[in-house]
């Protein structure tokens, strides 16, 4: 398969409407007086399993035909990408085998087992990730579904900024946060299909840079050992998210933690509304200055509102 | 004046309506799980000063004749109704006086000078913020304008659940939080005028219980030095609001105070969206057990959002 197309990701909305939330768009004046610009959010953080994660996940899941839906699916993950597939396997009857870090948070864990999903606990490193998950998937053939690194979660996740544009029309810019680039390189498709003069900029923590470093060096750098407080944002572009982030992207810039921070927290305060560090990105890298939005009409893809409610960034010493 | 009706409501609905954001209804499958129940939350947390206060501080305002408006308002207030007058007399290019004490919090003095009042800091005792109101409205002449016992102030706060109700049609139960009972008596006229049969509940910290008292003692028993999360709900009835709420309300119920914090958490972290601790006492009480909701379709009123960040109540030791 191609890299997939406006079509693709259109057909992707067909599939997965009925199992998704058409989320809101909300601005805030105040928000808008502060940066000079006309921001328009799509609430993800509003969506079902509390992410876009769902999109993909759903796609993914619907795109197997019956001999292979009854294998079940698999994945690892200690975050949202978990609980979205873990209820898309659910949408057809479908067994979803989760392997989790023994380490993943007992909120997480509870979510993943609620949708009913069968949970096998590792090592938190990346490699007992890998070798457990290749251990489920030999003894139960059930079908991986990697969180971003697949066309079909791609094509999921770009349903997102389609919605955003049908609602409000054509967009001057389109920021959005990038970890593996699942959500990033479908914005990409969507927004520059339908609106080719709309520049896309994807907002990465400085502490977790290597979709900046990627895109600007030319090939995939990994991110080695990252830390930032956008956990959402912890993954390395993969050999399908990073053609198409390097094709269809204007610009990557990277953000301070304390202005993702400062940008999560004026979220909070200014629109009553709860959103996790990933998706303050953006918005900080309008309040860090690294992108000028004067003037213009902006549209930021909230991507998820999944907190810790013990551990608020702006009450925690780093 | 007579206790207002529907048609006074109403006429405010109509005055109010250019000023202030139509809310929206929000509702939450995990917590009609949880719960048993079909319940619509009207979000004034996402009003205009973050709270339902604009709308009675805007129907007063707007009461006022040229020469009155002239004068300027005054209030003494620590909370959400100095900010909303503040902004109701802005939008009539008037003056606004408001006494705060010294102790009030940073966000909500910078807030009502944002809105261009004048404040008046006092010691923290309400003889030090009624005496030194007293001599605020001797020597400016302003209009006091009551935060809650006033026939105006009431018909304001009844248009939320006029807005509701349109959207919901009948409801088997509203329930809404009782402070001092303008936003109670408002919608306790609503709803009984609009739907007979509905039950209306007001909800009431254990910890602040002069309207249960009152409710049920046939008099005013005013609170002494209540203490409660809940801090919009610190004030007493008055003799405006009393009578409404012995008319129209079948019940006043008390809530803890851990199960109005979690009540608020459940709202935080299954609808993604930020309420103050005032606003989570409805949900308390049926999370407690002391309304039961299994079957019925249920309102409730989220008053505000306005919360300090720095002090969430389920990290703060009691």
């Amino acid at each position: 398969m191609n890299i997939p197309n406006l079509n693709d990701i259109q057909k992707a909305a067909e599939i997965i409407k009925p199992y998704i939330h058409k989320t809101p768009i909300l601005s805030s004046n105040a928000i808008n007086k502060i940066t000079g610009g006309e921001i328009y959010f799509k609430c993800e953080n509003f969506q079902k399993v509390g992410a876009f994660k769902i999109r993909g996940a759903v796609n993914a899941v619907f795109s197997l035909n019956e001999k292979e839906i009854k294998r079940g699916v698999a994945t690892h993950s200690s975050g949202n990408h978990a609980a979205a597939l873990a209820l898309a396997a659910s949408y057809r009857g479908a067994k979803a085998y989760i392997v989790m870090p023994e380490t993943a948070p007992e909120i997480k864990i509870k979510a993943v087992r609620g949708y009913g999903a069968e949970i096998t606990f590792c090592k938190p490193t990346l490699k007992a990730r890998e070798d457990t998950l290749k251990k489920v998937v030999e003894k139960t053939g059930a079908i991986f579904i990697h969180p971003y690194n697949d066309y079909r979660i791609i094509c999921g996740q770009g349903t997102a900024a389609i919605e955003l544009l049908n609602e409000t029309g054509k967009l001057d810019l389109v920021i959005v946060p990038v970890g593996g680039g699942g959500l990033a390189s479908g914005t990409g498709i969507s927004v520059k299909s339908m609106f080719s003069e709309t520049e896309v900029i994807g907002a990465e923590p400085t502490m977790a840079d290597d979709a900046y470093r990627s895109f600007y060096g030319g090939k995939i750098f990994p991110s080695v050992n990252p830390q930032t407080i956008a956990d959402g944002l912890l993954t390395s572009l993969g050999d399908k998210t990073y053609p198409i982030i390097r094709k269809f992207f204007n610009d990557i810039v990277l953000v301070d933690e304390d202005m993702i921070i400062e940008a999560m927290r004026l979220i909070w305060e200014r629109m009553k509304i709860i959103i996790e560090p990933s998706s303050a990105v953006p918005l900080g890298a309008i309040l860090s200055g690294k992108i000028d939005v004067k003037g213009k009409k902006i549209g930021i893809i909230l991507s998820g509102g999944n907190v810790d409610m013990e551990k608020l960034p702006w009450l925690v010493s780093h």
